[in-house]
């Protein structure tokens, strides 16, 4: 029992000596993601196949090892890092995109395939796949089913759950399961599509996926509106919903990021601006137009400083820049932050804003918001050097202030980022131990020997 | 164990006298839904709170006695049948709307609110609840949670499951559990809020829903298109979405359904007509109006014989006549129909529509399809008299022959009407054991006893 010298022979027989990585630097570079955390594997494996994939978990189970599945290791909340050792199992070699069916809006793809060449392949063809994680550059469609993925586009769009229509996995037994279907529509027995899609890689190993794909829209268009107050940002965002125009993405930033990115933009601000909305429209091009309008009109109404209409894909760029500036640009500020996926009621976001401010009071550390403000999805930064071990617990300390904060609003602790490791601790505040007793359960349906992804989301 | 005298004392002591029914003709009522198969309760009862739902779970529970949830009972698969007796626990006292929140564009509503209430209710504060099953003037949104509900609209909007946020439900133990947010996105935990929704009040008596709401679109725009033939028409359904146009409905009558209706309608059909398509876009008026144009002239340059476009809400409300006269005059063909929801890839259509017209040949009945074209979800009705032996025979056949030909296809059994009991054989023809052990094991982690609606979906 356990992973044995025997262990590394079996598993070069399944994916041949290539397939399978003993070595100590490669160990390194597959034991974190991108929470930092670091815990080494015993063995690094490329499966090709399916069926190599179910040999490998068929050796796991019968020897109590284990596996812990891995896209690109972009994750945050500590996935697909091997909390407990045992076997990761790289999805790399299973990125092909195994059809696109312009007819029927579907699309097969493995789970290795990145988001952002899934884009590309897809939109060739005049379709679409919305979910668009700030990672789509590096990370896997593969990953993507595991954490759910959200993403600016969810606004109108909705998450990665919402384009699986059937997946095919292999459970820790070995067993290849197929769920869900390949029509618009589908409702024959639980739905174990879902079930699977934002269960982190806990339930089964996915192998293929069937996504729901959209027309492209014809057209996009992007503009931005500058607040001195956080309130009106907020209020102007559920207003302009309620006019039954719904932007694809409604970034926010707060004053702090603001402040960081300022001096890089190659766009001017208004002195007093306290809070920044990127709006993105899409359709065809008389809609959106006529809507930008309207839109910019409703923000000057409502207490916008300015607003900037792009006319261009340049000037949209621009525009983004000041979004996409700001993870980079964040270590100005300090060494470490810890990046929390919350959500609160749209309506709640000026209370969320002024707790926020509180908690950078109490703990002396910076906090940075930014995000999806168009579904409340704030992803609040919490800035602190790791190796002063002060800073460190009062970064903590402020987490879960945070967390606390969020749930008494009527919020979530994740939005996107899923649990994995570092939200472990939390969960039992946002879900009582009778609906974690289900879960485990569950769990235990899939997973009796518990090797497939061990140590997370829930503390056993 | 079971249902006894003292049963019934307990159940009095926990809702009044008045909401337990046990006389023979109110139970008989109860002893059936749309499918017309009839299992007589012991005792019918109406909560009106969550804490009298949980006790009377709690004394099932301990007294192994059935509970069967039941909305209004216009189920098509006997969901709502108490197969083993037992108690039938009806939600009509549970009707209230509890909020309608404009800001977050959210409803909390108790299980047995009647759809058509909620429609009206959130549309006088110009919000919007797409989903929209056939039977919306009287089934509840506690029975499309179970089924997860789907009708015309789904095409663009998708079902019931794209609007559940969060729930609150009974455990068949008694306990109270609450999933999933009350916000736009979420991923804590497993997802049982998807699981709960479309498990056919297996798992969890629903007690109250979080819904997602849109804005109202401003307008809607109806129109028809007349084919003289089924490939046609398919083709055109799916040229229309590629063009970026959704449609919010494409409903499909094919030839046997035209010749039923014709002489009741108020406008003209071409003579050679073999499949009609009624269209409804929905969105701000100057984009309708110039999408409804694009509509036409693709349907006019892909071959339809002629395209009525509704300049005004009687003429849409006769164009919808033909839809809607359908299912009553079926009984005109024969007495007793066997309505399946199956569902295809767009594309496969027109196989569909050529294998059906073999089944009807092969079984010497008559087949009627209609349905939601642009999901590939077609209602095949197969007419037929229960009382001759030798047609219900005959009828039992073209479906087992239907479900076939839809699974060869790519397609599966059931798009929005669920398994309940009268799909229940033929499931594993769709799901394979393993997947099938899985949710079997899942029901066992929400129901060791096997109290909740025993009897349905699996056959044990």
């Amino acid at each position: 029992m356990g992973f044995t010298g025997n262990t590394v022979k079996e598993l070069e027989a399944i994916v041949g000596k290539a397939g399978v990585t003993l070595d100590s630097e490669e160990l390194l570079c597959y034991s974190y993601d991108a929470t930092g955390r670091s815990y080494l594997p015993q063995a690094v494996v490329f499966p090709s196949t399916e069926a190599q994939a179910a040999d490998i978990l068929k050796l796991a189970f019968a020897n109590s090892i284990p596996v812990v599945p891995r896209g690109s290791g972009s994750g945050m909340t500590g996935g697909a890092v091997p909390v407990q050792g045992g076997i990761v199992l790289v999805t790399s070699q299973m990125n092909r995109i195994l059809e696109i069916d312009r007819e029927n809006f579907i699309a097969r793809v493995q789970p290795g395939v990145i988001v952002g060449d899934l884009h590309r392949a897809v939109e060739e063809k005049g379709l679409f796949y919305p979910p668009d994680p700030a990672s789509s550059s590096v990370c896997t469609i593969g990953g993507n089913v595991g954490e759910c993925a959200g993403g600016p586009r969810a606004v109108k769009y909705g998450v990665t759950r919402d384009y699986i229509l059937g997946l095919r996995a292999v459970l820790p037994s070995g067993e290849i399961i197929r769920t869900g279907v390949a029509t618009a529509k589908g409702v024959a027995g639980y739905d174990l599509t879902r079930l699977i899609v934002g269960s982190e890689g806990t339930l089964a190993l996915v192998t293929e996926i069937t996504l729901r794909l959209l027309a492209k829209p014809e057209q996009v268009k992007t503009m931005a509106a500058f607040f001195d107050s956080v309130d009106q940002a907020a209020r102007t965002v559920s207003g302009i919903m309620k006019q039954a125009i719904v932007p694809r993405c409604v970034e926010y930033l707060d004053e702090a990021s603001i402040r960081l990115v300022r001096d890089s933009l190659s766009f001017e601000m208004p002195d007093s601006v306290k809070a920044l909305l990127i709006l993105e429209l899409d359709g065809d091009s008389d809609t959106i137009e006529r809507e930008a309008v309207q839109v910019r009109d409703f923000c000057e109404g409502h207490g916008s400083l300015d607003v900037i209409l792009a006319e261009n894909q340049a000037q949209a760029d621009q525009l983004w820049q000041a979004r996409k500036a700001l993870s980079p640009i964040l270590f100005k500020i300090a060494k470490n932050k810890i990046n929390e996926d919350i959500v609160v009621p749209i309506s709640r976001i000026p209370d969320l804003v002024r707790e926020t401010r509180k908690i950078q009071e109490k703990s002396g550390l910076t906090l940075v918001s930014f995000g999806h403000a168009g579904d409340g999805n704030i992803h609040c930064n919490i800035m602190y050097d790791q190796r002063d071990k002060d800073q460190a617990e009062r970064a903590e300390k402020a987490v879960d202030d945070l967390f606390e904060v969020t749930l008494n609003l009527g919020g979530t602790i994740t939005g996107e980022h899923g649990v994995g490791i570092t939200k472990m601790k939390f969960l039992p505040r946002e879900i009582s131990s009778i609906e974690l007793n289900l879960m485990k359960g569950i769990k235990k349906v899939f997973d009796p020997e518990n090797i497939l992804n061990p140590g997370k989301i829930f503390i056993q």
